[in-house]
């Protein structure tokens, strides 16, 4: 008998109704001889209202009292699901983030799962019933109760497939799966059969939202497959795997876009060596993610240091970058929040080094101006105008003719 | 240092500042040199809404997926008042049913405590933390989130105070505390400065709703001081202890009267051993409480049956009663749901037969006919017309004078 572990959002078990739509399908699931274990995230908006009423009482919630309050949330959402799959006729059992086993160390708010004792789900599972888990949350190794960030019911769901050697990682999500481009930016961007994990985890790095980052990671570290797949049909959606030798054979597997995020410039940093440490380490302490970094080679001594950061955090970050900029004897800084970063995305890149002369050419004869590139070995992103977001995207996916690659990779993997 | 177990009810944390004003007062008692515990019920309408919401995924849900979801609702609020306090800058630290080592038998919705593991909650107070308690939930012994039924706030209170041997256990409620009659009815009634296990028992089981009834019988088998006083203002309420000599001087200590149960009176039913244990031995397995009993001797080889039952049961109750009526060879069964009872409560009674007579004959003179009567050591309850239920407490609570009866045990008391 196989073990499939399904993962539903918020939105999907937002009222009864959804619920019970969730529910059919979970035991349509198990009537097709699956052993089920299904997570699901808190209903609808539940964790912003959560959180909205924790800064109504305190302008700092206590992270350990916000992770208690907030994981009611789920609680909620397990029990009202096992109500519904027990109504049709099926026997389901719902479990907490702790009852499931689901143990991370101690950082309340974005803890980090350790290890998975699934024996109480094991048990279930062989008892006969559907196992429904609270995502999103666990027990620490302290016994506290933690919550492990934005999105991370998906992380849940993978780290409990990998536990059970499920055979699948059902995500449910409100698009068909993972997509060339943005369909709404691009109308012929068309959905991959296959993604492996590192383009999956460049993909989600620059923008793809369909996938949290870390649950990328935990899938890729574990061989777990993902099939990201649409809540709202029984279609196939986009299999996120270990990469093969066919694979390869496909150049590029898709074109993202961010606009939530700024560009800082800190023009003529002295070139000393440990400057951009210490830059970078005050901005750390402050928790913000930096993304982008680029540093030109120097002239006369000095250097323009340009980065992005997300724009939420970029009012905090600018009060420590003025004051690290001046500390290191910088000329000043300026910020930008007028912009968007596209990535081309591709494993055969590796093997192709036109890919990204390409795309530069194929930007500018679109008269885009280029202000930062930055590369890994399976992607190049560039920041743009935030204005020419659209057809930058437009211009690469169709430059590297990326729906025909697509179809080319998924005759092979088939 | 004192130990004190505060309990605070949905309503005292309704809102963001009703919860901020009880966290004022238990930091007040925590710089009055106390340690701690305080026990909160889920915000305002919490469990109700969420009952509603299991009601509408699944007619009959199963009561440890209901058990699971509403034991969300006090994780909101133990959450949200433990920020509150942090926030004033006090430590404070919450607990869940099972965090707080409240062991529960395996009874889902009405959850027997079995033991409490106080552990965590003696390290925390030990840090000089003040410790937030979920109330109303715990952990079976089988390892399930339970709840301990409606009220179950006040008894999770009480077991911890007798766990931590605390000095008091401060029940905040929005009456000033237990009063000789329904202030509402009885201008002239006045609030108690203290009252015995025994007699609370009595008047909370025939219509007092100032304490859930399994709290009072937690406390008196542990030897609890409970302190049931006003979440509104810091004057002194009423002390529910151990009977005491000086207690005994006090005749009467309170009239109170309920009008949820219905009266069911089955005609001539055939006086044989066994016919009232069948014909309660069913009702009990539809879990409809039967209150009053009363059986006349037999004439005739036949007795007229009567007995109180709550109104919300009636419809579900008739149906069986029908069917044993017919069983037993009864001539038939009459049901009314316009009755109510009214009970004298008085540890004095045991050594004053006259308080029975005097009460029956002071509703003879106001013209008010009693339906049925049932008495133990300390109580006298009689059935009359609902619509005479106000004149029936007010001429009693006349008769036995009783405020300066109350006003002697206070003397006595102090």
């Amino acid at each position: 008998m196989a073990i499939v572990v399904h993962k539903y959002g918020g939105s999907s078990v937002g009222n009864a109704d959804r619920i019970r739509t969730v529910a059919r399908r979970v035991v349509a699931s198990k009537e097709a001889g699956n052993q089920v274990v299904v997570v699901v995230s808190a209903m609808g908006d539940t964790t912003d209202d959560l959180t909205n009423l924790a800064f109504e009482i305190s302008p700092v919630p206590p992270a350990r009292e916000l992770d208690m309050l907030l994981s009611a949330g789920e609680r909620i959402s397990i029990a009202l699901l096992s109500m519904a799959i027990i109504d049709f006729g099926h026997d389901a059992i719902s479990f907490t983030g702790s009852q499931a086993g689901i143990v991370t160390d101690t950082s309340h708010g974005k803890a980090r799962i350790v290890e998975v004792r699934a024996r109480r789900i094991i048990e279930s599972l062989e008892a006969g019933k559907i196992v429904i888990v609270a995502g999103f949350q666990g027990v620490s190794t302290d016994y506290e109760i933690t919550t492990l960030g934005r999105g991370a019911s998906d992380t849940t769901a993978v780290a409990l497939a990998a536990a059970l050697s499920a055979d699948v990682c059902d995500i449910y999500t409100d698009v068909d799966g993972v997509f060339t481009a943005d369909p709404r930016l691009v109308p012929g961007a068309r959905k991959l059969h296959a993604v492996s994990y590192e383009e999956m985890l460049e993909m989600a790095a620059t923008g793809a939202r369909v996938l949290a980052l870390r649950s990328v990671e935990y899938a890729r570290n574990y061989g777990v497959v993902i099939h990201v797949r649409s809540s709202f049909n029984e279609g196939e959606g986009t299999f996120v795997v270990e990469e093969d030798e066919r694979m390869e054979k496909a150049l590029i597997s898709g074109v993202t876009h961010d606009t939530s995020e700024a560009m800082i410039r800190i023009r003529r940093v002295p070139d000393r060596p440990g400057v951009a440490a210490r830059i970078f380490g005050e901005i750390a302490t402050e928790n913000v993610n930096v993304d982008m970094i680029v540093q030109n080679v120097s002239e006369d001594g000095h250097t323009d240091l340009s980065f992005t950061i997300p724009k939420d955090d970029l009012s905090r970050a600018e009060k420590i970058i003025e004051k690290m900029a001046r500390e290191v004897g910088a000329e000043g800084f300026s910020a930008d929040s007028d912009i968007a970063k596209v990535s081309l995305v591709g494993a055969g890149m590796k093997s192709h080094p036109g890919v990204a002369a390409g795309m530069f050419q194929v930007l500018a004869e679109a008269g885009i101006n280029i202000e930062m590139i930055s590369t890994s070995s399976i992607r190049i992103s560039v920041v743009v105008r935030a204005a020419e977001v659209e057809s930058a995207v437009k211009v690469v996916h169709e430059r590297f003719d990326i729906p025909n690659e697509a179809a080319k990779r998924e005759e092979h993997s088939e």
